[in-house]
């Protein structure tokens, strides 16, 4: 594996991490890591590596688009000295484009998506041993789709930073279109964002893979 | 307005039509109606034509197939004596078979659709004084989304038993190709179902339009 | 339309517009305008002119006087930057007046509300591409009973600022009482001002009719 | 006081007796009279008398026509051996007629009103040593409001059984009356029907009136 | 009666007074005076003289003594400006040296109890029309049980007040004691301090024949 | 200890008793024996004799009278084929006579107690190995009060039949009256009935005295 | 794997297995796996063969021994036809030999535990195209624990039962044993029964290794 | 015994100590001192020496450790000015090693164990007339458990720091140990730590022998 022992990692995002982690820092005893894939993360690292002694935390807040990481970043990601750190979002970023047109101040461009994001990887990348960005996806088959178009070109921003700042890249979205080959979207989620467990164990597997457990 | 003063008119279907409407039967003091577009085809007569004392009775269902109406049918619609009658059900009879395709006993495939609807409709008819047939729809602007696809063919059916008993025809599904040239499905609903005020209000303007209101 | 594409209109008043709004500020994801007339308008204009993307904002708090209006002027109207505002208050300043005539000191007479209602409109009517005044009312046919006897006069008080700062005026007692003769109040409301859905539809379609949808 | 010591009183009506009395027999240890007259009625004569140990029994039941009396009367009346009996039972017999006017199967006209009350009187009389008859009332000061009207006539009704079959006759719409000279309906009740404790006083006080107290 | 019309009449005390009123000022729409004594003085008060307009405001607050009117005398009392004022205090400054004797700090002595009742009735009452003075109470037949004796030598403090003070003086005691010689105790209150509706209307018109209603 | 090891124990009652033990039986996991003098008797002998295995089971229910036992004696002491009976009860047969007066019907006067406890005692102590009756009792130090008085009537009965049947007999009257003599009742309960856990334990040691743990 | 595509295995037992399952049948839309192994064994399955439509039915319930296995057999195994079946059963067996030692008829005995589960799996097996035998567990390192001890000796039977009827055999408890090499049982779980999500994951890939995934 | 009469005894310690006491202080009416060890040390002083008048606090907090008894000793236990002091800390110092071992900061290490308490205990002996030290304890019979090890050790420290300042020494652990001879942990708790309430009977026994009750 490629996180060291005794590692400490924190995991921030949006709702699709946070699934009622605790508050305000996500780790502890009782299912302070949320219902989601990091708590599949974590126990699929510990049972694979048990004496690795991984330490994972998380940051998730359902509803942040990329500027509320960049607000919160001193408190939920500096103060907490991770080794590790893997970012998922934009998913809202997107999201509120398409939900809410007409609230424009709530919309985050691909531009000012790709220039918090390499701010914060830029600035945060010398103090930590291993970074992961995970890309947002959209459980849409159709590619033409304007969201998924849109989502497809932040995945792309995310791909593009983790090439320049040595970091694991995860593409969250191809692990999603491999498993629609075979399902409509309505199998895995109502909405298209928010997915069953199944959903949240390709995010995790895909993870797994990416750290190399 | 087609429908004569003093009529009663039962309004039957699934999810979209019960909307947290009274029970056992959906009508009475206080919001029996539940908060979809019943109540607002109530409004709407209600304040177009005054004095025409339209009795409308709600007995949507959530979760009802066709199947689930032909098992209350007495007790929901024949011993309530209505002089009008509408129906909009088919979505769950779809649904079923995209988010659930391992469950093959709950799916309602389009043959078993179209002959319990016709048999239900053709039984009922004599007794009343008119009948609205709705179609199923899906919020969703591609039109080669096998969901879509499937819907399409079960509103194909509804129109067909529409033409041959005499009953005024909704296009719901229409009515909302119409205004999603304008916005993307988020806009209007997270999981392509069930949709805002504003998809309710289109629902109730295409019925109080197919009625000569 | 009178209302230019692309505009954002905040609607301001008491119960009758509040109607569970989401807080602090009435839109949003969810039911956040409220399940009242508001909701009603913004459906209205939305499915009549899909492509006019007018963005409305519920700004009603249960309770108010015009008294209330004028403490949370600031944050509630101007922080806001509307193109358009619509008002309707002064029911509660009738009200209080006869629910409760000992405690003098929250009656607001129809001088006091006269002189607040018209310095909050020629203060920000400026700013304003088009300002919309709904009348308070009372749903009760009984011209003489003097709280409807009061509740006209503070609609006359609106009808005057209405004319003299170039406001759509909306007579919401005349959209009322046009239905009223056809039916007694107990079955649009139990305390003849908090009224069913066909009460919000009145109110709705008043108000498009009056900005010309 | 016309009642004698140690007599068993059961009062039974609509929700103005009601008032959240116990089930399924309205007395025993701690708020089993409900919170309305019926309590009042209890604690001014257990003041004024206090060795006359009269039993009172709340059998009110919230939304009751004289129909529902009818149905519960073996169990809720007979089966109580009262010595005394008070009912007030009526206005939801008229107030259907205005708030549900389509629901014609729910209005109770005062043919059958007088019809029912004077056969539940006139078979329980024999068995009583003293009946006390309420009318109905409407908390609405204009005598010519169509529902004020309906109301003042099923009190006629009242008046007439009383005074055929030996009872005491409580005027409570005169009580009211009385007082609404005074102070506009809105101070008492919201909605003309469920008063404050000011007006359920009025109910009390003409009550231990009318039985001497 | 001795209060004139449109007085303002506050009413403060313990646990006996408050019954759930409103807070931060017991007045308003809905049961805002609580469910105890002071709602059925203003009720009595509202049906005897309906035109004199007396402002009733309950300021009680449950488990109170001397000690913690003092602390709240300027907000309750003073600032709300009152022509009337009622106290009724006592009955916890006794009840902790029974039920915690061991917190001593708790405990209000009646020395203490005297002078700090003193204090508050002779600085305030200048400013007053008048003042009603109301014992606390035991309602226990032994008048040899050590807590009934306590609460008697309190009761001789508050009328000693009074008639130093030309304060309106209401002895709860005698008035329990009254009905006492016909029930027990148990058919009151089972933990002798919070009595039933009879209970509270003993208090009530205890008051009312005070004040001369 | 006169209880054999191994034994199985049954306690019934009435509020005293039940302290939310389980239903229907109370036994199990978690806090099964309610939170009473029972819990506290197991954890006495539990500790005492910890490897007696006493088994001991509370069927204790609220508001009971000897009446109640004796229609729930075949399901809830003979089925469940107790070594030892323990049996409290009396305390509502007394209490009703002065809360409720009036209903006379709910009285268990001091004969049918009698009666009715040596029925049940006569038929069922031929199958036990052990039984002990506990009296009912009255948390007040004058003797001359007559809710007092009549309990103390009830326990010489339990006396009575303690001796008659070779029971053993606890005075939990004399228990209570014994600490009694160094603080008001109100130390120990507001209601003279429901002891805090200090009168709990009074009961539980008074037990285990008696069966000479 | 050795399941074939399109075949329905039903998953029995206790609380482990149940985690919240959905009633009266564990399958359907939302969390109806509920959130322990069954739920991840699904998900494992969906994503590793994600074409294989495997469809699982989560029948555990909370407490079960073998004996309430047997009484819902008919009902909550034959009835629903699986292909495939898999059994986790004997934890309550034996842990209520130990936390409610006294409660003899509670507790099943490892001869009756064989003879009961021999029958069930006898019966069943023929009519199956597999079936998986789990171990029940106890996650306690020290082998010596009596209860520890107990609970091997049922996984004993479990696993001859397995090798008598061709069935697949998932030694839980040594899944288990693997991990507490690393970690004191506290790690997992407090009372050494109900883990977390590591403990979960440990079983799911007990059960996807055992059949070939 | 050997506190003397009207003496105020302060008892501090974690959850086993804190069992829902009130706040911020753990003492007035009702079940103010929680449902654990403490309420029932309060009873059985009161039972035994019904007149010593002792009065107890508790002031326990879920889930802390001795550095959490550091953080709020001024206001806790100073502030509070006791004649006697009890404490029970380390379950948590200890507990945290084995359930949480990747969160080293949340450790509290023997040797900071010691010191923490030693200088608590230090400062606070002069203002005290007594005090008493309980250990921690481990509901566990495996002496070579690692948790149950670690306990013992931390327990050594305190029978080191109750001989060093003249502390009655309580050994809670000694205490059980004299039980589980009888019976599996499992019979008194599933966690190990938490008891039944024969569990914190142990516990309240051994303090009152300690303080020779």
């Amino acid at each position: 594996m490629k996180i060291a022992p005794n590692s400490k990692l924190v995991m921030i995002g949006d709702s699709i991490t946070d699934c009622g982690r605790a508050l305000p820092v996500g780790e502890g005893l009782g299912p302070s890591l949320g219902n989601g894939y990091v708590s599949l993360v974590d126990a699929l690292i510990r049972t694979a590596v048990p004496n690795a002694n991984i330490r994972i935390i998380n940051m998730g807040t359902s509803g942040n688009t990329v500027r509320d990481l960049q607000e919160r970043w001193q408190t939920d990601v500096l103060d907490l000295q991770p080794d590790w750190l893997s970012i998922m979002i934009g998913i809202n970023d997107v999201w509120r484009q398409f939900d809410s047109p007409l609230q424009k101040e709530w919309h985050v461009g691909v531009e000012e998506y790709g220039r918090i994001l390499t701010q914060l990887v830029a600035t945060t990348r010398p103090q930590l041993q291993g970074l992961v960005l995970m890309t947002p996806y959209f459980i849409e088959s159709n590619k033409s789709d304007p969201m998924r178009e849109m989502m497809d070109s932040y995945g792309r921003v995310v791909k593009e930073i983790a090439s320049a700042h040595d970091a694991i890249f995860i593409d969250t979205q191809a692990a999603f279109d491999r498993i629609l080959v075979h399902m409509h979207p309505m199998f895995l989620t109502w909405d298209r964002i928010h997915p069953s467990v199944t959903g949240h164990m390709i995010l995790a597997q895909a993870f797994v893979q990416g750290v190399g457990v």
